[in-house]
């Protein structure tokens, strides 16, 4: 199905009908970009999922309020998480939309905000808005991927956006996004009635999709790519993914029953993955990226618990790093995860090669595996051999640097 | 209560009738010593708890095998963990203990034993043998503390014992401990029967005290200290703790509904307490220790999965070793716990400087906390106010030299 899909470049402005750029309005000290927008020329069906974390930030629980609105725009700020603000902070939040909303000519209740960065401080509300003018002005005549991207960043690396185009019903539909996070990644997400949200997603589509089946694809999508992440198993207050609607692709309606809703999913769900990869990738000092796939559980929560218990693993994530296939501390992991195994049963594979089997270590395949441990991507897969459920996650390895960014940086 | 108890200097040594010492056997392949022996005068009334992941070390199946005997000795290897390794690594830890009856002319059954080291790796039976044959010749004319703590360290930077003495019924009584551990440390241990252990605590009384009570001091001691520290969340296939009791204080028979009881249980917990401590104050890579006080929960597991959470979280350990007050994180982790709270109601202090009350920060103490901050022991309660449930842990900061240990050292 991969093959329908052709890679764009521009991440979420591909999609007809949506418009994004970043600009420095000072919140952050050093002059980066620190405000993002972005812009639809249409009212949008919007769904968005949070994170769970019960402390959620207050552009959380202000975009959740607005659950169920058309979305027209979305106002991203990076440097301060608006997070642990109290009243003070809902009230920063609904005004941010508010002077968008004003700018920008639009109705009462169609701007979303986000934020990122420092938590436990009030947002410095007059260059804010003062920023805000300036960039509901500057979209009317820019629209720069690139700029958006930068504007969202914290400890990011490199910008983070994906997006493909394919065939549906005879029209030609998009799927975009663009994202940002490297630290406080292990996110658990869910609609916003089950509120328990830093990394940011903004997925946007030309697809004709009804609400309904907007919200239960994006569900779909997030369960099978930015759940199966962890960098540092801290779940953050401001995790936030948000899929916009244009439906200016002129697509007959999407139904339930549908191969094109199939088709839609798939796409949806090929992006996420895409741009879940990148924040793991990008994760605060990583030097390479494991795959924990777990295979052939006897129930899903016993894959989920074992995939997430290696993936976690200081010890798992430090040897990844240290280049070293042991085995040993993967299959202490697998030990207290929680999940049902049998150790006659199991097979441990790196990249490929069968490491340990029926109980015991293959010791020529293991001198093998240290090579395997060179490369940028280690797979590392346990078939369990006691049932028929697969989990995955996507982790990155514990460097010396992750330590550094996090003694110092103030989050 | 405390008062009763006076310290002394060599920890499991100086309950009456107990012996140890420690020599190189060769497993340690720089020379190190890597063999110890605890050595009873009169077979003792044994408890034990043992390792809950589910991937228990050889040593461990073998001597949970052997639960109700009564035990004269414990031979104690560093180097190799004699864990995933099959049948082979029963027979050997069968074999030593065997050794170990024969040379001390013992009847069988009456000798446990312990590994800690790398994983995976079949025990080195020839050396092993025969260092067993030299160490059980050597404890008749030589017993040394120094000599078996260093016997069982392995990424140790310092050798771990405790002694308290106190009056009982009218006799002079004491409870010793000896022990190593500074990675793969996230106790989780309860008895034989559900095995479910590579921190390794040797502790001995001279109290008399039949094994029911003993098991029930343990489990208690146990949950109150070990269970309660964490280095770096990955429990390890081999930690144990064993409790012998002499009887050669001469105490009359301890009983459930007894003062005394209580006494000994105080004792067993302090000296548990003590080593539990610097274990945590061990931890590999270690620059300082940090305490997670969680009071008035609704409900033990509340104060628990709370405590845990802030305990283990990669960005608090981090925190802390950069020597920030960083509260976001803390309650980050709070909000992601588990456990329930009301924002409103919690007030969060650093070495009892309040931070954050009534859903905001107090900016002032804010400041002075940095200075707290620079502490060798820090102290972070979280007063939940909404229950009188309380539950602390005692955790490690995370650090450079922790990725550096555990990227090169093959456990």
């Amino acid at each position: 199905m991969s093959d329908a899909f052709k890679s764009l470049e521009n991440g979420l402005i591909e999609p007809l009908g949506f418009r994004a750029t970043g600009i420095s309005c000072g919140i952050k000290e050093n002059g980066s970009k620190d405000l993002g927008l972005v812009l639809a020329e249409v009212p949008c069906e919007t769904a968005a999922v949070y994170t769970r974390n019960k402390i959620a930030a207050a552009p959380v629980v202000f975009d959740a309020a607005r659950d169920g609105n058309r979305i027209s725009a979305i106002v991203v700020n990076s440097g301060n998480a608006n997070c642990l603000t109290g009243q003070t902070g809902l009230d920063n939040a609904r005004e941010t939309a508010e002077a968008a909303e004003r700018h920008l000519e639009l109705p009462a209740g169609c701007v979303l905000v986000a934020s990122t960065g420092v938590i436990g401080r009030k947002l410095p509300m007059d260059r804010l808005l003062f920023g805000v003018e300036k960039i509901c002005r500057l979209i009317r005549t820019e629209t720069d991927i690139r700029n958006f991207s930068q504007a969202i960043m914290t400890t990011d690396r490199k910008p983070k956006q994906s997006a493909v185009e394919f065939e549906m019903a005879g029209k030609t539909v998009r799927v975009g996004a663009a994202a940002k996070g490297a630290g406080m990644i292990k996110p658990d997400m869910g609609p916003a009635r089950e509120l328990h949200a830093t990394m940011l997603v903004f997925v946007t589509t030309d697809a004709a999709v009804g609400r309904d089946l907007l919200e239960e694809a994006l569900a779909e999508a997030v369960e099978n790519s930015f759940n199966r992440i962890s960098v540092d198993n801290d779940t953050s207050t401001n995790d936030s993914v948000f899929l916009m609607a244009s439906g200016l692709a002129g697509n007959p309606p999407l139904h339930r029953e549908n191969a094109d809703f199939e088709l839609f999913k798939a796409a949806l769900t090929r992006v996420c993955q895409d741009i879940a990869k990148m924040i793991v990738k990008d994760g605060e000092g990583a030097t390479k990226i494991f795959q924990v796939a777990v295979k052939n559980a006897a129930a899903h929560s016993d894959a989920q618990r074992i995939a997430r218990a290696i993936a976690d693993s200081y010890l798992v994530k430090t040897a990844v790093h240290g280049q070293s296939p042991n085995w040993g501390r993967i299959l202490a992991a697998l030990g207290y995860s929680g999940g049902r195994f049998e150790l006659d049963k199991l097979t441990l594979s790196i990249n490929g090669l069968v490491i340990f089997e029926k109980g015991d270590v293959n010791r020529a395949n293991e001198s093998r595996a240290g090579t395997e441990m060179l490369s940028p991507e280690i797979v590392i897969t346990l078939d369990l051999g006691v049932g028929r459920r697969d989990y995955s996650v996507w982790s990155s390895d514990l460097t010396t640097d992750y330590v550094k960014i996090n003694a110092n940086y103030l989050t």
